[in-house]
């Protein structure tokens, strides 16, 4: 009997995570669900989205992970609620204020150490380098690295890959792809505030209904301020 | 005026992690001390050698990381109960259960975290990979890999390196180093068990013992069994 396929799937709630998590969920037999809670802002709403989705692609194995020490690192507007999130600032120019100091890497071992004890082979990950905001960890660079680090630093029968399914895809593709493959793109949260709406001017939001519009797709979440796209 | 130059030290509170942090306590002007909690069964046994040898080299800025997940990933006699920790098995010829999946990666990303946030330039690590229980993640390759994920990984003004001083020292040689520059091992604890004295028994009892027999120095702690060596 063939073992079955196991995959990890790290699910934030939003968007990208959400289409991501559709892809792992038609390729292999069994999905493990992490979700990171790190202190930031929203944290409680993304969680909410994290089991929405999780419901909704019938995931059973989900594990939330507290990396609370966040909140100590500081220096992100997503974590030291003294910093302001930015509004209206989207430049290619430099890495933003909400940059979590190499947040990706902390995520990408806690995905690791699970896929490593449940033997599972791959990690999914929905991050992307062309539409983002020029987070240093969010490259295609930085998974190949990590997938060196993975062969040297687990055992040796040990045979994990991490997967980024979205990494070149644009907003408008990703939109498309959830469309294409009825991703439950309604039960997600993109927005950096902790607001009853999502903000619509927080680079998350901006990067995220730039990717609607281009896409030719109503999203499907309410704005507090009138969007402008 | 020069900036003052800043390292981040990992500081389990075992022998090999307390000879590192005086190593690079007489290098740097200032230290952040991070000890990790992990779920291990000698958790606060751990945590009052870190406070100890940190009160001793006088580090006052100190970070407790939680990083309970590792309960949840099990599959290791230090983070599953329900496993024993095995006794007298000190073998070159595989990885002990005492292993924790890509522990090591979770460690060192959180420290990366923390240096990047504190502009630190070296995160130290009292890795060996001579003496050892032959985990994948202690080996030279390994952080060596590490390196250039940070590298990848960070914002480009960063720049931050992992330091091993101990990658290569045998345990006798670890042991005859602390004795050189006075490291505090009487309040150090290296024990995998979370009983009143050291077992004397476990992989890392045996191989702290090993060394300091080597070495030709009186071990300062007590132990519950008759040490063999």
């Amino acid at each position: 009997m063939k073992n079955k396929d196991i995959a990890v799937c790290l699910i934030s709630g939003g968007m990208d995570s959400c289409v991501c998590a559709c892809i792992a969920k038609k390729k292999h037999d069994i999905i493990i669900a992490i979700h990171i809670s790190y202190g930031q802002r929203t944290s409680e709403r993304e969680l909410k989205a994290f089991n929405d989705i999780s419901d909704y692609l019938d995931i059973t194995k989900r594990y939330l992970v507290e990396l609370s020490y966040f909140r100590d690192v500081g220096n992100s507007a997503l974590t030291d609620y003294d910093i302001p999130v930015p509004e209206n600032s989207l430049s290619d120019d430099e890495i933003p204020v909400s940059y979590v100091p190499f947040r990706n890497a902390n995520f990408l071992s806690v995905a690791t150490s699970y896929a490593e004890a449940n033997r599972a082979n791959s990690i999914y990950i929905g991050a992307n380098q062309l539409d983002s905001s020029g987070y240093p960890d969010c490259r295609e660079e930085f998974f190949n690295e990590f997938n060196k680090l993975i062969k040297t630093g687990t055992k040796p029968n040990a045979d994990i890959k991490i997967i980024t399914p979205l990494i070149n895809m644009t907003k408008e593709q990703i939109v498309k792809k959830g469309a294409e493959i009825n991703a439950p793109l309604h039960l997600t949260w993109s927005c950096y505030k902790n607001s009853q709406k999502a903000c619509g001017v927080c680079d998350s939001c901006l990067l995220r209904l730039r990717g609607f519009r281009d896409a030719g797709v109503q999203d499907p979440l309410e704005y507090e301020h009138p969007v402008k796209y």
